[in-house]
């Protein structure tokens, strides 16, 4: 790797970005008796509800798993607040419930103590993270490694679906299934990576774009919120992330022909459940950019086709796909460095 | 009230801000003892966590009522996803559960769906509304009544404030305690919202602009997120809630010169833990409004100081009355009317 590569602008987040398919293979061939067998122990201790805790765009991949243990499992489940254990010492009675804290490093010392402060109370305590041997895994009872190599481009990719396909197998395990449901996306990741040229046709109408709002629902929900997060790091545009059935209160207001929207539509109940915000942005004329099904791309101003006929619990970790790579295509257009966004590499000279 | 008055851009907001000492004081010295009661009895039952569902502004009750649960209870604490019971059916045993739902209307059929589905699964339900004879109120087994009073803006505002003081003295009771912390409430409120020139002045700096960061830590986060819906949905500028360790992270990359930050120091430990941030920011050359305490307003770009002397754990009451003015006059300013965001009026339009 020589000097003059480094200077390429996004070299390192594409680079990661196209190691989708094969980190997701390694946690399937590689991983996933591990992590069945960390299942098991911990279902055997019938958990009665969960706590997620995370930070950035391992929150989101933690909202996600909500979203399975709620739906697959049928248990309560909650994300944490994390400045209510570090910052005003609360001790909640944490017997019965399981922890899953979930970062990239495993090595953000807030994380360390909620963890550690977590065990103490009582909790079984699960860390997902991407290095085994972190503070983190080294805190926690049960850890699980997600497998997807080290990431050194700012805006985390590999990482993110590597923790979504993780926690999807965890989930799996502790209801005593088989994970099948995953078989084929690495196969079918790479098919949608191989489009960038779709996306980066996309990305000419957000390159002056002032704003714009994300919306989905369900399963959905946290690839919203994590192309916001992205898209929000690389091109500085302010998105806005709206479950569907927020959006048609107050922040509809931020909808008009300047404001374009990207809906993300599972296909499946969450899209469903999506429709009428779907048919009153169309009622507007927003300018309404589909990820999803085939048939709903060809109702919106324009979208990209998901392969079809993949379970609605893990299309997440397809869905992000484009996503990460408008965010890379939009900032490229700008003129802007998608692998050192400006704050990120301010961080360390600043006190 | 004539025709004429009716066309007064933001009259009818204007009037319900002003109502919210007054509420206050009603809550405080007619809903507290019902309050009281009621947390008496489901204490005695004894709840082992806590979920809490709504949206909207009513989520951000919610999200406040979640840290008073978690510091002052310590008992776990959880914000419903919606959408997993009543898109994907999601059946999960709430035995020793308390599930209150938050919602100004009471009448939203999904959040009374996803009550009498919790209701079913063996929660406690509790519902806390501004109309006791709401279908919500009926298919809770408790009902707590936010006494605010008709709420005909379409920005919400005197229920927010009801909503955190109900909330409030109901987590106090559950504890045994007096909620003698909020004595004082109506009073300061009227103070701060008497200020109203102060706010009007800071306006001036958010007329043109065209995005916006909010940041807060702890019991400032739900009033960081609140004051971000109301400048959305009455502004339509984009603006974007972090906490504050959130922020130091990817969405720091949006703060620059053109990118005003508002940032909530509760005079605490939430204050504190958010100290880092605002060094960060300032040392970023960032445009800093504080909402807190003097000495932390002195050190800003500008701001607002809010009273002395008051409990952290009350403090959002107070905190979020000056960002609803914001919201006020910066709409004002930009010609546009507070009482009728666009998107809003149009809800009944479309289909």
């Amino acid at each position: 790797m020589s000097d003059t590569q480094a200077h390429v602008p996004g070299r390192i987040m594409a680079a990661e970005m196209a190691e989708q398919p094969a980190v997701l293979r390694r946690i399937l061939d590689e991983g996933a008796p591990k992590i069945r067998e960390i299942a098991a122990e911990i279902a055997a201790r019938n958990p009665r509800f969960v706590l997620l805790t995370a930070r950035g765009t391992s929150d989101n991949a933690a909202l996600y798993a909500k979203y399975l243990i709620e739906v697959l499992l049928g248990k309560p489940a909650g994300l944490t607040s994390m400045s209510t254990t570090t910052a005003y010492g609360a001790k909640p009675d944490l017997t019965d419930c399981l922890v899953i804290t979930v970062s990239q490093s495993g090595g953000s010392p807030d994380l360390v103590a909620s963890t550690k402060a977590a065990r103490d109370a009582g909790a079984i305590t699960l860390a997902v993270t991407n290095n085994p041997a972190s503070p983190l895994a080294e805190v926690s009872e049960f850890h699980i490694d997600v497998l997807a190599g080290p990431e050194k481009a700012l805006p985390a990719t590999k990482t993110y679906t590597a923790e979504l396909l993780a926690l999807y197998l965890f989930v799996e395990g502790l209801r005593g299934g088989d994970g099948a449901a995953a078989k084929d996306l690495p196969e079918l990741a790479a098919g949608v990576l191989a489009r960038q040229a779709e996306v980066r046709a996309l990305a000419e109408r957000y390159r002056f774009a002032q704003r714009l709002v994300i919306t989905s629902r369900g399963y959905g929900y946290p690839t919203a919120r994590e192309a916001a997060l992205k898209l929000m790091e690389t091109t500085y545009i302010p998105a806005s992330p709206f479950s569907g059935a927020d959006l048609l209160h107050g922040p509809l207001a931020m909808v008009d022909n300047v404001s374009p929207v990207i809906a993300i539509v599972p296909d499946g109940k969450g899209g469903e459940a999506l429709q009428p915000v779907l048919d009153r942005l169309r009622g507007r004329g927003a300018d309404l950019v589909v990820i999803g099904q085939r048939e709903q791309v060809d109702a919106a101003s324009a979208g990209f086709a998901l392969p079809a006929g993949v379970p609605e619990e893990v299309q997440a970790i397809l869905e992000i796909l484009p996503l990460q790579l408008l965010a890379y295509e939009v900032t490229i257009a700008r003129g802007q460095d998608p692998d050192a966004p400006r704050a990120l590499a301010k961080v360390t000279e600043t006190h």
